[in-house]
């Protein structure tokens, strides 16, 4: 990791600075994609298996027996570890709903919003080495929660075309309606178009490669809505000399084996923090199995001492990090000035890992800087909240004489008209 | 308008076609004005505010002389009615407000989240001959609730370069930070890249013509939030024999007049209904400076009669319509069966108009079908929730083992790693 003592202000905008994704170069192969799926559908996405992932599949959907199967593949252990994590999730999620409020603006004007669960939703989920049934947990929850009729995942099967049996199990404990054996931008492509076996979905979720982020942009080209906007995973740490040296490194190290293109950036008011930190993060990083992918995404990395934690804070909110880890004394005394960020992780025993499983918070956030104008996945990302007014009589007889003005002066004579007709009857009547 | 009686289900989803709108056509036209805007900033906005506004402007911003000569000019009348529908609205949006609700997920693990305002937001305001200005007040008013810290307007201006006072005064009243007379694309692209003069913001709200759409659309790829995708302006209205017909006949020609796209859709449970309110609009038509307009416009309408008003908000479900307005007895014992509409207008008194203008509610909502996946613009449109959690020693050594266990299962011993660490350390102190 690149240390940098004290940067002038002027240094900040350089220091904030991530690798520049350029999806718009692969919208070409992706809109091929799209192009393949939505004329030949099922077809297509056999062929594009074939030739992505290397299977030949007779059947894209997870069948009955699958899932019977991962059943009892998948340890016990393991799955009342996946029900503790599901408790807290849905607890924090359950929290989340809105009640309705109704609001008398003027006298004989009421409004309100209620939530209703936006229909059939798609998730994809990664495959590979890393099989993310986490996420499956992250979307499932709060989708069961807001009523969401049809859940759909797609995520790409492995050599033997097969899916995890984590994740098939915990799409089994929520209730996902069907799990297809799709991966990348052409999941992506089905979801959005619907072929014979997929069905096509209003909003689509999930975490992917490059290919899969560039594909749920173009998805949005064709009236589908998506989670947000994705870039590489990413921590800032703040450490004072509260902090223990080994947690932290533990927390900069576990981001870095997400990939190469990870961001780890430690913020701390102090030298010899940063110092210890930095040799516990040698120690640990030897006794790590993927010391190599870990060590080369360091070198990406950044330890940034300042004069004090408000600089340190203050730097974060413009970098605006998906996950902010304050290891710091009286840690609560600062939330109020995080402005930018996606989830905060507060105190010594507050570690990424934490919210990525279990505490109950969701870990689909706003990466790439996106934490300044998008909040993480949320039961609102599962609703739309839809606005209600009821008017009585009294109420247009007192807000009417506005509306026609306004109406007048934006020359929407028909707009003013429907308040007129309305008043003229009530003086007759 | 036409008239279809009863139609089968297998017809219904030919009846909901909109007309296709294709703003990917217009995408290379765009990038080519974000490409002049990114590269030669302020220059390019006055070329190209010259060649498709045919104005040379000397100034972009608005000056405080012109802001004066506004609140001169609009008059009283006009200040009081605005003033009537910024309380309104500014009551309801403050009731969106959400308060902290701090969650114990497990013993030892506090879940949170806090609304945090998205620092610097864009607004476009349609000019030409419908001057928006109530389209401010519904941007401006949650901007300031939510406490964002820079409000940036741009508005075409018109042959003499002036923006309409009606705007600059409402600008005025809610405390806009700066005023552009930029127009289009450009303008977008503006706000997306920042110039000499006018500032890049992290969120761009606000209706425009198909070319601001494609820029708003395009925008999402350079990292620029929006509020929602756009369309042309719809409503749908359920009308049973408790409907007076002036009414409903006022409120579908008031959607008529927005333009020649506009979607305009009555749904009765009564054949005679349809007819009387058919005869109403011939008879109200007549009457409108705007006929010609609302008469084109409403070629496209249907009035669709059905057996139940059940089966009448079915259909309108799928439709998803912009505005639904609800002209049936006992009108409330149906809001539970909406699922899918941007705003809900309940009895007869409660005409589109009112949402429009001055009921509280906002009028920036999704169009096209969109409903079915977007809210309204509401105070969430201006926040990012950010989640917070705070793990005690007791929480991590609950949760601890299931996440030890789930990171395992997903192949990330970092992760792991940054708890067992922890653990470790609390057996030994």
């Amino acid at each position: 990791m690149k240390t940098y003592l004290y940067p002038a202000k002027s240094e900040w905008f350089d220091l904030i600075k991530r690798p520049v994704m350029n999806l718009s170069d692969l919208f070409p192969v992706v809109q091929s994609v799209f192009n393949a799926v939505q004329q030949s559908g099922d077809n297509a996405l056999k062929e594009l298996t074939l030739k992505f992932d290397k299977v030949q599949l007779t059947q894209l959907a997870v069948s009955p027996k699958e899932f019977q199967t991962a059943m009892k593949i998948v340890s016990e252990e393991l799955k009342k570890a996946i029900q503790v994590a599901y408790n807290n999730i849905l607890t924090f999620h359950e929290s989340q709903r809105e009640t309705i409020q109704e609001i008398t603006t003027t006298d004989g004007v009421i409004c309100w919003r209620e939530s209703r669960a936006i229909e059939k939703v798609g998730f994809y989920i990664p495959g590979g080495t890393a099989p993310l049934f986490s996420t499956v947990l992250m979307l499932g929850i709060p989708a069961k929660i807001a009523g969401c009729k049809e859940l759909v995942l797609c995520t790409p099967p492995d050599a033997n075309g097969n899916i995890h049996p984590a994740i098939l199990y915990t799409a089994e404990l929520i209730g996902i309606t069907s799990v297809f054996k799709i991966g990348g931008s052409q999941a992506i492509g089905a979801l959005s178009f619907g072929t014979e076996c997929v069905p096509k979905v209003d909003k689509i979720y999930g975490p992917g490669n490059q290919y899969v982020m560039a594909a749920k942009q173009l998805a949005q080209n064709y009236g589908i809505a998506i989670d947000m906007p994705a870039g590489p995973s990413e921590v800032v740490v703040i450490a004072d000399e509260t902090a223990i040296p080994a947690f932290v490194a533990a927390d900069l190290l576990s981001q870095a084996e997400h990939g190469t293109d990870s961001q780890v950036i430690l913020l701390t008011n102090s030298e010899k923090v940063a110092d210890n930190i930095s040799k516990e993060i040698d120690f640990q990083l030897e006794k790590l199995p993927r010391k190599e992918l870990a060590g080369s995404s360091l070198n990406n990395s950044k330890v940034i001492v300042f004069k004090s934690i408000e600089e340190c804070l203050e730097f974060s909110n413009l970098y605006a990090p998906e996950h902010l880890i304050l290891a710091v004394a009286n840690q609560r005394f600062y939330t109020g000035k995080i402005s930018n960020a996606g989830s905060v992780f507060l105190g010594n025993y507050s570690c990424e890992s934490a919210g990525d499983y279990a505490s109950g918070t969701n870990h689909t956030l706003p990466t790439n800087g996106y934490a300044k104008a998008y909040s993480g996945v949320s039961l609102d990302s599962f609703v739309k909240k839809i606005t209600f007014q009821e008017v009585s009589e009294t109420g247009i007889q007192n807000i009417g004489k506005a509306i026609e003005l306004m109406a007048e002066a934006e020359q929407l004579d028909a707009h003013k008209n429907a308040v007129t007709i309305r008043l003229n009857y009530l003086s007759k009547h």
